[in-house]
């Protein structure tokens, strides 16, 4: 009576139009699908799919071009991150923070420094992190002229199989200062532990970076001229974090797109009608399809609040210095609201389709539960109920997040 | 320590631009607004503000000019319902409809009748409608060769005190044939009854109009031209269908504005706060900001959702006789999504935004109760369950939903 | 194919049995429901109804008898509230406020005070009150040897019509000290104003009380021996707080239960089948099955909570003097569990179930929608957030609420 | 300022009071709980803590006594079950089905059978099962006078290191028949094969069972006296699948307990607190708090369900033979109820707490996800959706569920 089921790889369920990327982005997707459920359970450092994605062309996308200007939007960028997280979320969380590094060497780095970094960038460089504000473990030292990084740094994504690390330090002359440092990753007295052992997210090696009296060039300290002060922090500066943040709903999303494909597939595919509903296919179960209806509409909202988000950051981005706080400030809030609300729909869908799925769906080789744990994972970068509290903040007091690493 | 709370109407909070029509929307809008609250415990015919609505010139914006193009698109007549359905409900349902009547004339109607009723409504008339589907007692006649309207429809809203009414009805010669009629609400044989009184649109005067053997003129039966058989409907035709529900979004969205504000209002300007708190001012309260920071995100998802269906539906206006089934059948399912989500996000925030308005907020003479009942009583237009069932149908079956007069 | 549909009165649905009271307490409730849709659009004072309590012989319950034990348990007399409120939301709180009077002469009269009062309830009277807290405009002055009342109180449910009244207020004499008053409402200088009119309970006259300089005799101030030292307040004392807690959450229950009940009645009695089910009769709808399993389930379980925290009220109550404070404030986080799961229940069924009743639900002759007005009105009580804070605070610090009049 | 935090194993926070069983269920959690993080990740069979079950002397409680009754009531077992699956979900899973096939032997063994098999349990025996009615690839067969299972089945939790089997297959003489059969594991031909491997569950060894043409004797079919016809079932006999049901929702209650105990140790104990909340302490804040106390009032709203559905349990089981289907019929409702509301209540805590552990508590070590995984895994053992049209059916309709494996 009904129709055959239909794979989701066959129908563009999720509407992506990546234009002259698109073979790029599908080659990639499908090279980090094949393997994505067992690398999963093997957690560790992926280095075939590391080199594919360098090989893939795709790590330059926001490299400036002669005429100053990244081959990609944003908005590209974020969608082929969202996609590339539907298929292997560690992945795609590594390949975003490349363009956050990419970025941050665009935004913080003297017209030299541009130069230079983005070249080795262009020349196949994949940047890693050991960014995190909240470990203080990591000091900058000065002593006798000359810049030392001593101490280690948690949560470093990416650093295992870098070229570079982008770093993020108090500096040491400045009492409130941070200060963003690129060093090459093989630099003389860093260690990247292979240490990252978390329940998702396995393969973005974002463990523990050591850091022995590491020396430190003085053109390694971004937007830092010899002989000249430090160059002010402008509203523009901040957006860092604002991508940061927004790359986290990218990821949530792909792999709540991830759970509703595959969730779709094993229910069309394999999936047994229970017995009490009689002769009639599992397809058309109404209860079956009022639950998708469900999980459907939350998806959408998240993604309209998330795509909107990235025009808005885009926008940001290009008004560069003219950029005001108060932009800076309702752009933070988009964002939030795109963040909390990708991540209320990513753990409500990929929790709750398995009871869609049934019992069969939790063997561990279906690896359907891998986008619950990522997302779960992912969603804790910082405390989701304190964007909460800025929204409302804002409303009642019509204050803006302070900007941080965090908003 | 914190600054004194600014009321909504001095913020944009709702991010509004009507452009050159913002001072007439402003003017109608603080029309409604000054007596909404006593009316909606009145209930009945609201004559004079009617009359403002008529006096607004906002009631034809969709009719065609000159170049065979109205004055405001979709999305922008849209944004108009929305904002002023946070201050008066019912009559930004019953100016929405208005524009839903100008637009059956413009689908259905030959050159000729969209020449003849569009100068009506150039020249003031306000239509109301008989259009309830599900209402079978009313019939269409045909005796000696003359067309007779006889019996009675319920849920006619608008008809009082309207110019004009569009009719659906059974086309007495054709078995599954629906057709339209356009006649002066003032012909002989027509009553509208003042029976409306449900607990929320209380004046939308969405009640009884009675047809004693009315006499339609050939003319009036939409698309028909004497002699010639009734012109095939096309995908673009079941459009009409498509803006009725996404009114019903926008209607709810403007209603969550509504609740949004006032609430916003009603804590910063006269809540006290609860003795727990000590000196910790209202505004400062953390677990208050929580929660209007969860109502945020759901009123922004639901917004992104409508205002991408509003997109998504001009674009299939746009397309005139080459829209195709597919096409409508893909707009439907983005326009079910946006009413879900709407009615999700004002149903829940309109009934707990009490929570931290406090207990004197329901009093009656705040009328913050009216947007829960506004949305309450027009979320069940038809039934939300099975707009759910008509995505999950489509996600497993890829099956777009049979347009009706409600899908 | 199905049996005809069976109305909720016809099946003992919620499980009562209130054995010798049994008639008492049905007629008292079949006399309330007869008109509590009307005298709920008409709010002001039930006279009739009020005399309908007084006559049921159901206001003495917890008079202690000869033996000093009431005539029926705590658990049981709330039982009867639930069972009214359903019915008759505002009465019932009336009718629950009366045991709450008779209970705080109890607990803080002495002996002589509880024998003349106790006398008054057994010989007619109803209590009103005067006890919120909040409202600090109503003073207790002490001149010339003599005590007198002077200023205004809002919130005095069931002041209108009452024979007495309980009052609470500072002492003159002690800085921290709150005192309970009971006098006679036709004292000189009180005046019941008129003046509540709110979204819900619209028949609990809780509105304004003025006393211009009222004169109370030193035996109304309860547990004042004269020319003795007030009375230590124990643990006990502070069960009145426990026990007007717990009447909330039973209103909320019984609200739930009428919801229930006049949403089945109604969908078997009434409802039309949507078009779109085809032959298929409304109540084999899955769909609606499965909301309304959704329902049963949320009542259930806050009515679980409920009625244990009522059998551990009564256990607490029975200790008497040799109540610790640990063991009130475990009863206390017992009542407040309860409380906030019957609110939540009772608003998410009260506002949903219209999704499955339809929009012929909504014409305000069914007074479907009173349940969430009643219930969205007595949840304001104080607020519900505080609540779950007071919760998660025992559990991470294991520390009680200190007892107030809220908590 | 508040006092240092006092771990959960401090506090008897659940309220667990196991009478003359205390000493020996606190022992065998203990030893549960010692490894059970490290054996969730190893899965396969838990030989051990298998033995360790076997020498607590708990596998007998529900072995009749010499008067008939057996050493616990149901009530009492399934709160060990409970406290159990706190600390090892897998275990109390197997704990629980031992009982359940004790009970199966109770209910369908012929007198003489009962001794017999009795005698096992009490010798010492732990009891498998593989009686997954869904899979009709095991079958009975009868030759030449002989019987013998021929075939497979999955989802057999607890036949690895099993003394004896329970298995359910149909009769090969009767169309519509199921019978029960009670072999031992090691006969000849019964092969358990170790090939269970889901995300959660892990060691219940529920996987699959062959059987190559395996003997059965006439007396191992249970009720099956020689020379008669098998006895009529009663309502009492379907009384199986309603302990079954329950065990489940007593298993997702125990692991929210385990989530709760856990969540709340590792923040007293372990999280540092977020920047933005400067010098306050973590468990001063009162988002913290308020999130907590969501938890709990669903936790306890679910426990009391399930604590009331084992005393009506118990109840129908003290009726006998005299229990109606209709009581039956109740009883089954009342404990899918319960099953719905602690898997909701479980899966939201279970995934939500992360929120309030932050991001540390999901490094594999800590092993905090597992009471996700083993509700998300048990609570597909039949569709829940289907449960809530159960209960919707009944209130529309007034019809009982059929008694079946799963309902």
């Amino acid at each position: 009576m009904t129709a055959p089921y239909v794979p989701v790889s066959e129908r563009n369920l999720f509407g992506y139009d990546f234009g002259p990327r698109q073979q790029a982005v599908d080659a990639l997707a499908a090279t980090l699908a094949a393997t994505a459920i067992a690398r999963d359970k093997q957690g560790g450092t992926a280095l075939a799919e590391r080199q594919a994605i360098r090989d893939s062309g795709l790590l330059t996308l926001r490299v400036p071009g002669p005429d100053g200007r990244p081959a990609e939007s944003l908005p590209a960028v974020l969608r082929i991150v969202r996609h590339l997280a539907s298929a292997d979320s560690s992945l795609a969380h590594l390949f975003a923070f490349q363009h956050l590094q990419v970025e941050t060497l665009t935004l913080f780095g003297t017209p030299a420094q541009q130069r230079r970094f983005h070249e080795h960038t262009a020349a196949g460089w994949f940047w890693g992190n050991a960014t995190n504000d909240r470990d203080t473990r990591l000091r900058l030292l000065y002593e006798n002229g000359r810049y030392f990084l001593d101490g280690e740094r948690m949560f470093c994504s990416g650093s295992a199989d870098s070229d570079g690390l982008i770093i993020n330090v108090a500096h040491p002359a400045q009492a409130e200062g941070r200060i963003f440092l690129a060093v090459p990753t093989k630099r003389h007295g860093i260690e990247v532990l292979h240490d990252w052992d978390a329940i998702g997210q396995r393969q973005t090696d974002s463990g523990t970076v050591r850091f022995d009296r590491v020396k430190v060039e003085n053109d390694e300290l971004l937007g830092w001229e010899p002989g000249q002060p430090a160059a002010a922090r402008l509203p523009r500066h901040t957006l860092r974090a604002c991508l940061a943040q927004l790359i986290l709903a990218e990821i949530y999303l792909g792999n709540t797109e991830g759970a509703l494909a595959q969730g779709l597939d094993y229910i069309g595919q394999r999936r047994r009608p229970w017995p009490s509903l009689g002769e009639k296919a599992v397809l058309e179960d109404s209860l079956l399809q009022l639950r998708f209806g469900e999980y459907w509409t939350r998806y959408r909202g998240a993604r309209a609040l998330t795509q909107d988000a990235a025009l808005a950051l885009q926008a940001a981005w290009d008004r560069g210095d003219a950029l005001t706080a108060d932009e800076r400030g309702q752009l933070a809030l988009e964002i939030a609201q795109a963040r909390l609300s990708a991540a209320d729909a990513g753990l409500h869908i990929a929790s709750n389709i398995f009871d869609q799925a049934g019992a069969s769906a939790t063997l561990s080789s279906t690896g359907l539960d891998r986008y619950w744990r990522n997302i779960r994972v992912h969603s804790l970068h910082d405390p989701l109920d304190h964007k909460r509290v800025a929204l409302g903040n804002w409303l009642l007091n019509g204050q803006f997040p302070v900007p941080s690493g965090y908003s």
